[in-house]
Order: structure tokens, then C-alpha cells, then sequence
């Protein structure tokens, strides 16, 4: 995971949904941008989501946001209380700005970067005229983003009052702890390949290609990984399921040539064990 | 539903196609696009309009327009006419360009918007050099509409000789008629969550939050909706679907945290009748 | 298939890739190229080619790519040997450039264009600093393909040492075999709408329409289709399979208003003759 360096010199959008790509949804609020900064350059995340998995997106922004230039505004919209009293946020943190919900889709980002500010999006000068009870993705947080990319920290906090970071909701699910040589933790994303990446970061089991033996065991019903590999190359041509470095900086299982998440019948979410041995 | 006022610095066009997004033909109409005109901005509406269907691309349309920058070109393209008499068109109306097929694609657009003029695309200096019988959103669609984002007004009269906008067909089904208390319709749209979206606009419903019964009938099996909610974090916890104001500007059908489509067994299509009581 | 005469005077980058939409991979390589070379016109072929499927990703990138404008850069990963030996390069021929592995999905590109050079992708300046092993499309092509799509020739040498492009690899299936009035190929394509398509290229079979019968016969079933049609708008009304002139410049078989791969049964890499009598 590497960060980049360069500012681009045109606002770039980053856009993350569930709303899918079968609607006009994603296409509308591109429209809505594309009226107030007309220079953005917009760029999807993804739209698949899946429908108001909030851990899920969490996860998919968590492991990407590194990779976009600095000032790079993220409009994220997985939300299922639209229309409740959920609050609707912009953050700044690190290098790059969060325009959504505050339901816990920002939780990565806030524990892993320095928090500079964040407020409340309360300021209707920044909506669109007639804002909606269900598409707030399209009534708010597309403008806002679009009026933040262009102006960044001279508008940040005309956007609404300054909300405490501390008090911004953060997903309990996803996380790993560790006890010794048991990382307990959980498959929080499964990729197009049907690989299962677990909730395990690279960095706290430094170990992982040096100890003698590793296994990953499914806590509910036992079904045990024991294989290591560095490379989908060099996976077994048995079929067989191995654990490796998923290039999303997290513990991952793959098949090689294969669908893990089919092989295994493991889904999102499946509680789990990483142990280690000398 | 609420019009930008923003007309954008750069050309925008918007494409909408049945033609999904596993094959590369979306992308070689935006390569043909941007080898014409280098600087717009290409927004997907969606791909994924069901393969031939007219009525639902065309509402899948008009549920977006009005949120894109005036001057905004629609290359829209579900099409199972192609090589066939159908007629190619341009079409100045509202604020907006439309470019496509005359099969009834512009149908709620040409019902809603004040109609400038229209033109049949017959002069082939505009279009690719050669010209396929069956993809013409690659060979007449996309290049006409590049060359349009580009010169607008100054050029809509060379791509070919008027038409009279009264000679453009109309779709018959879809639409809402009132007579009283009882309003007959159908499900013009599906929405990735599963709700039912009706074609009836809630313009013609005023009184749908203040009568003291709401119920939908689905006229073909019986089937009965008959609870009313403003947000869908108001809906029922139990399962049960619930009518509600759809952002899209109609009337919807939805079940809380699930999928109104399956819940009910409704699809595409399905005429119903809403009925209101004092 | 009409060449585009004018070249862009913005960069274009063209994505292809098997990663799907549902992961964030796409995006991360798009803000990668945002940091890169900001007014960057990104434009997506597909990223929905089936998984690890080299053959399909050749023939699709085979149909597209003549649209795009001049010096359009083409980064494609299908990609199943990512981690091993294979080579990674980049490849200047025509009008165009392409970075992707050596694998064989530059295959058609190769055999129809002049070759002017290709190279190895050594040279890590023009990576991102930290390489993992299985995302070579955001460490490695992402970054290449933003580099080269702002220095073109300037750059083109500076990338790696440079590879004789007659040791690059080929595809070996796919490709048509005339032998007299029987030319034996396969399916390489299956589009949205159900259209089978075949390796033969309209141009080796000139006599198509002026031949008294035209029949294609799937040799590992003998199913055979025998109808001839120019449009869809003229195909049987009878739910019969027709052969025609697909606009990828490729022979193919449809079923009007239908799925000709559902109603024949037949699918990707289907060995198939084509038989023509005066």
C-alpha cells in the first residue's frame, strides 16, 4: 500500500455506491457534478456494493483511498437509515476529503489517518434546491462534493458546524485481535476472483512468512487452510485452498485458478482464527 | 425533480444503452466520441437498460435528465429496430439534446419539455465512413452526438432535414390515467433494491399524504398494498411492503431492508390501480 | 471497421481487465493514473471479460480498438500468470500503444498491425515504488500506461530494454483456416444479447452473400445453422438461428428477438465449420 505523491491539477471525485449500475442513479449524480465543477475528473470506485453492507464498503474504500492523488474528494453513499436521523458528513483526513453518511463507512480512514476536521453537512446553499427523503446521493452528497473539490479548505467549514471526530460513528464488525499467535478476525470482503480477504493486516503478523507453520480455521465450523503461498503462481494445482498476501495490504485465501469463497462454501463475514507456529 | 441551472464550460454527453457492459461496445462509442471531440465529458446513465426494452430505457431517461447541465447530448440506444426502416433522430427539447433511435425512447421527455425541433440523421458526413447494419450507436449515434456536444444550435440543422416533432412515436404503454379516486398504471421500473417503481407521478397525486386511505391493487392477481410511508426508515419492521414517494419523482412500492420485487412477486409491466379515500 | 482519422488531444487510456466492478481494483488503478497524468481521458472497454479468459480478452480489444483515437493507450490485464515469470510489456504498433502482460492478448493487435517496437517493463521508476505480487495492474500497467500516455515516443524506449516482438507470445486458438469452400474456426464471443461470434473475419469469406447456401456446422454436436440474413430487423420470426455479418467485422449467428446461444446451446470455444456452395 503506497501512497501517492502527486496533487493532480484537476479536481478529481471519487465515487462509491450500492446503488448498482442498472438505475440512472450513479449516472445523475454524475450529471449533478458535472453542473457545478464541470473540470472534475470523476472516478468509480465501485457501485456494487453490496446493498447496505456498510462493513463492506468500509472495507473496499479502506483498501484504495491510499492509491488516489492528494484533495481527492470520496462522495461514498451506503446508507441505509437515509431518510432517519443518521447524520451526513464531510471529513478531512490524511490527504484527502469523505463526503456520506456517518454510519461507519469512514472507520478505516479515521483509524488509520489524522483526523484534521470534520462537520455536519447542514448548510442547504450547498444542496440542491428540493432535497429528497431517499436519494441524498444525488440531493446532497453530490453537490457537496462537487462544491468541496473545487474549493477544498476555503469551504470545508461552510459546509455545516464542526462535529467532535471522536463522537463519528465506527463499525464494531471488522478489526483483528490479537492474542499471542491467535489473530481472531473475519472475511470482510470476497473479490471477483472468489478470493476471501480476511479483516488481518499484513502488518501485525510480520511473521507470516517465516514461522514454520500457519493455519487459518473457520471458528464456526472448523474447516482448517493450511497452506502458504507467496503467488497465485505458485498456488497447489490440487485445487486445494492456501493463505497468502493479498495485494489490498490484508491476509487473504485464494484457489489458484479457482473460486476460494465456492471451494470452501465460506461467505462475508465468517468468523475466523489465524494461528502461527514456531 | 429539480432542474440545474449550471450550463457546463465543457461538452457533456450522456449515454444510455441495452447494451450491457461485458462486451467492448460501450467503450469503442466513447473512443469514436473522444476521437471527435477530445474534451467532453462522458457520463454513463446506465448499460444496462433491458435488452430491447424501449419503455423502460425511456423512463430510466426521464427519471434523470433534468439533473444534467443544460446543453447536455443523450446518445441513448435500445434499439431492436436497428437495420430496419425505424428512423434515426436528433432532438432539440427543454434545455437538452437527445440522439437515437425513433422508437419511443423520447417519450416522456417530448411529453414534459417544450420541443425546439427535431431532424432525421441522414447526412452521413456525420456519421463513421462506414456504416454498419447493426451497431449504429458506434457508426451514426456517437459520432453525430460528439460533433452536436460540440457545435449545438450552430450545427443541429446539417445533421439532416427537419422532422415534424407530432410524427415521432410515442410509446402507448405507460403513462397514468386518472378518473376520480382510482388512478390505473403500471410498474415502469425496477430499482436495484427491488422497489416497484409505478408510473404514476406524484404531480398527480397531491392528496397522497393527507387522505386517510391509500391502497395499490395490482389488477391482474389482486395483490394489495395498502400501508403508506414517507421514508423508508419509516417503513414497517415486519416485512410488509409499503407505498412511498419515490425520488425519481413517481409513485413507488417498497419493503424495508428487502426487495419489494420479490416480496410481492411483481415484475416489469404489471398494471395496477391506486386508489385513494377520503 | 473504419479507422478514426483524428488523434485526441488529450490523452486517452483504455482499460481492459477481468477484475470485474464489484471490487474497487478499477478505480484504484484509475486514481493511480489521475495522480499521474491528471487530464487524462480514461475511457473503460471492459473490465468484465471472463476470469483468467485470454482468448476473449484478445478477440475483445480485437474489435474495439481501431476506434479509438491515434496514440490512445491500451492497458490491458487478463492476467493469470501475474506473480510468475511471464513477461510484462509494453507495445507500440499501428496507430497505438498497449502495456499489458505477454500472454498472448496483444495476439490479433500484432498479426494486423505493423509492429514498430515493443519493450520489457523493467525500468522501476515507472512503477509505483512498492510492487506486490498479485496487482500488477495498479503497480505496474497503471502507472506505465499514465507515463507513456503523456510522453508517447519521448518515453516509449525509456520504459525497459527493448524485446523482438516475433519472441512475443501468441495466442495458438482462435484464427480461421480456409481450406477451399470449408473454413474451420471457433466461438470467441458471446455478446449481451446472446450473439455468437466467430474467428472468421467477413474479409475471408467475400462470396457470403452472393453464394446459393451459406451453412455453419458445430462439429462436436452437429448442430447446424442454415438461414443467411444482412439485418436482425430481417431475421425468421421463428426463433430459427441465422448466420450474418456481425459488426465486430467477424461472422456470427443470431436469433431474432432472442438468445442464439441459449436456443442453440452452444458456447464459448465451440470448434464450428463454415460451408459455402455455389
Amino acid at each position: 500500500m503506497t501512497q501517492q505523491n502527486f496533487p493532480a491539477s484537476r479536481p478529481v471525485i471519487a465515487l462509491m455506491t450500492d446503488f448498482g449500475i442498472g438505475d440512472g442513479d450513479v449516472g445523475v449524480m454524475k450529471g449533478v457534478i458535472a453542473g457545478i465543477t464541470p473540470d472534475a475528473h470523476i472516478i468509480d470506485i465501485t457501485h456494487n456494493v453490496g446493498p447496505q453492507n456498510v462493513s463492506s464498503g468500509a472495507w473496499i474504500l479502506a483498501a484504495g483511498y491510499r492509491y488516489f492523488p492528494k484533495n481527492t474528494v470520496f462522495i461514498c453513499v451506503v446508507d441505509p437509515g437515509v431518510g432517519s436521523t443518521r447524520g451526513a458528513i464531510a471529513l478531512h483526513a490524511g490527504d484527502w476529503y469523505f463526503v456520506g453518511p456517518d454510519n461507519g463507512l469512514f472507520s478505516y480512514v479515521m483509524s488509520e489517518q489524522p483526523i484534521h476536521a470534520a462537520v455536519l453537512l447542514a448548510n442547504s446553499s450547498y444542496h440542491l434546491p428540493t432535497v429528497s427523503s431517499t436519494f441524498h446521493g444525488r440531493d446532497i452528497f453530490s453537490p457537496v462534493g462537487a462544491y468541496l473539490a473545487r474549493g477544498l479548505t476555503d469551504i470545508f467549514f461552510e459546509l455545516g458546524p464542526p462535529v467532535d471526530p471522536a463522537a463519528l460513528r465506527r463499525l464494531e464488525m471488522g478489526g483483528a485481535v490479537r492474542d499471542r499467535t491467535t489473530i481472531n478476525a473475519y472475511i470482510v470482503h470476497i473479490d471477483n476472483f472468489g478470493n476471501l480477504i480476511t479483516s488481518i493486516p499484513l502488518s501485525i503478523v510480520p511473521e507470516l512468512y517465516s514461522v514454520s507453520q500457519v493455519k487459518i480455521v473457520f471458528t464456526n465450523n472448523g474447516i482448517a487452510v493450511e497452506k502458504l503461498r507467496q503467488f497465485f503462481a505458485e498456488g497447489p494445482d490440487d485445487g486445494q485452498a492456501f493463505i497468502y498476501g493479498d495485494s489490498s495490504g490484508y491476509v487473504g485465501i485464494a484457489v489458484r485458478n479457482g473460486n476460494a469463497a465456492k471451494t470452501l462454501g465460506i461467505g462475508f463475514g465468517a468468523p475466523l482464527a489465524l494461528i502461527t507456529s514456531e
